[in-house]
């Protein structure tokens, strides 16, 4: 897959002399695949894109890693051992007075390039970059669907395939990311297996406890095709669940749905917030449901825009997220329920669409 | 595994007043996880260690993750999804005048922090806790044997079972992930397979290349058990090697050699690299060993010291680094040998032991 990397750079470009931005340093990020089709290897030695407001941008990159770079809408300068990466790259361009660094640069890197081009003011390119990409190209969309498909015949072979009982969490997570690798991902890069008690930490880390019959279990895995994310998540029931089982994953259920219902063009962000959480709270499980409704995704499994209370940004055609409201109640069991979606002219479409039932696994 | 977090943090207290810093912040990276015993998640949601130079560390981790804070040898504060992380944290100190920060922190995070505490000087927190982590603990040295002997085992199962000739890198690449898996680490975390001409690129990413009889093929892997690293490289020939391969590999073996040789309490990190490289110059190929000759391992699998000229750091009983020449010759192979090494009382312990010979494969 290879995008109009040009028109993004010009369109970055542009962006900054609205800002006053002299100097773009993009290094490790999503933002220099996005923008430059590179990928920097996180890592002591520095890779890092220098854009000026005008003129052509430059990689800088370890003379080890250079066969790697293919020729694209950069210069390439490698450099070896011995040199000193920062005072190359802060030679393009002399005393900015603004700029703009890739969200995740190590600050490592952010302190030396303040010792050279000290006087500069400095921000998140961020705040450059997230509205540039927030709305995805049709060939994005495609690889997000791709990518949301492919878990989602990996959630659906979990009840055939994938035994809970007597196994732990640990077992459950390396299964998973099998079953997302075959079914097609380029990378599993993530699995929460958060199973009884564990289940009420959102983020739980797949551990050493031995599922039993009675559990639920969260499960929330995902993995890349060329590049872009998937993210997907489902609450299976060890055996038959309880009674509150039921109807707490009913609640979180109908939270999904309102959540993706109010999804649409014109919407604010946190509109879409307050719809999922709504349900819950009028459940009475308002202090459960922890975190916010989603996350924007694409080269990251996290980006722009959140669904989250305070995000006033409106909903556009071709901007994707997660809905994936949860309720922990703690020291007992969790339940979330994640589909990724796309915004379109009427609504959403659910990238994701394996089934929502709380399904029992053996 | 535990470690004496208190003793460390005790350390660090005392090197930053030695040091005139007020605060250290730290975040996703190695520094966290070593003086806290905590690692934080890499995420848009900020988990920092605010360490005064005085008085108890306090944590900010998203609400959400809090259920996954042990309690330890610092106070916990959780935010939530509307809460400031920044302006929280920085409410611990009041106008610092040198901050040190983890090297890995997003610069996203490290922009908010510049504009809370204006005025301060900011410098890497690995220029005071380098130095404290480099000389490795008997229970983190234990730690890398166990992963250097698990990755032991899975080169020694490679020829008996991987098969490479008309398998795809990515391919093989899986396999060895497996490999480390079984033979005892917690995750794979990188596997470099470099065959034929990909062999001259030393950080080739693993791709769709057909392996073909005739090929070398650098195999450079690890993971982690326990947190702490394993990576080891071994070239294997596909069939038969020529008579130039066979040469190629010869030196760098004999220059893999005199890099462990050569190192022992005592000397500086660069005349290891001298050493190593020296017998690949004297072979006609300096041109050809394009990068530094090693590393330091640990908690991270790129740490200090790195074996590399200008690096004047003195060898101690207890650093651990890896020694890794390497022979590049574009477009056609590449061969590289790679041992991590601990150093002991008299010299080093080379952790890696299985067969450096160049073993013919199927």
């Amino acid at each position: 897959m290879s995008f109009d990397y040009a028109g993004r750079l010009q369109r970055l470009q542009r962006s900054m002399g609205e800002s006053d931005v002299d100097v773009t340093i993009l290094s490790v990020g999503a933002d220099l695949p996005y923008f430059a089709g590179y990928d920097a290897m996180p890592s002591e030695r520095l890779t890092v894109l220098v854009v000026p407001v005008g003129g052509e941008p430059v990689l800088f990159v370890p003379l080890l890693e250079a066969p790697q770079v293919e020729p694209g809408v950069f210069e390439t300068r490698s450099w070896t051992e011995t040199d000193d990466p920062v005072s190359m790259a802060t030679s393009v361009v002399s005393t900015p007075g603004r700029v703009a660094v890739g969200d995740h640069m190590w600050s490592v890197f952010l302190t030396r390039f303040q010792k050279e081009w000290t006087g500069a003011e400095w921000i998140p390119a961020s705040e450059l970059t997230s509205s540039l990409r927030l709305r995805k190209e049709p060939e994005e969309i495609d690889l997000l669907r791709q990518a949301a498909h492919g878990v989602d015949r990996a959630m659906g072979r979990i009840p055939a395939d994938v035994a809970f009982a007597g196994r732990t969490e640990k077992d459950i997570a390396r299964d998973l990311a099998e079953l997302t690798i075959e079914e097609g991902h380029d990378s599993a890069d993530f699995t929460i297996v958060a199973s009884g008690p564990n289940g009420a930490s959102p983020h739980h880390h797949a551990g050493g406890r031995v599922i039993e019959p009675g559990d639920l279990v969260v499960c929330d895995f995902g993995g890349r095709i060329g590049g872009y994310c998937s993210d997907s998540t489902r609450t299976f029931a060890v055996g038959e669940p309880s009674e509150e089982q039921r109807e707490v994953h009913q609640v979180v259920l109908e939270a999904n749905e309102a959540g993706r219902r109010a999804a649409r063009p014109g919407v604010r962000c946190q509109d879409v917030d307050t719809a999922a959480r709504g349900v819950i709270e009028h459940a009475g499980h308002g202090e459960h449901f922890i975190h916010r409704t989603g996350h924007g995704i694409g080269l990251e499994v996290h980006e722009h825009p959140y669904i989250v209370k305070g995000n006033e940004t409106i909903l556009e055609p071709g901007m994707a997220f997660s809905v994936e409201p949860g309720i922990y109640l703690p020291e007992r069991f969790g339940v979330r329920i994640e589909d990724i979606v796309v915004c379109i002219d009427d609504g959403v479409e659910s990238l994701n669409s394996s089934s929502r039932d709380l399904i029992i696994v053996g």
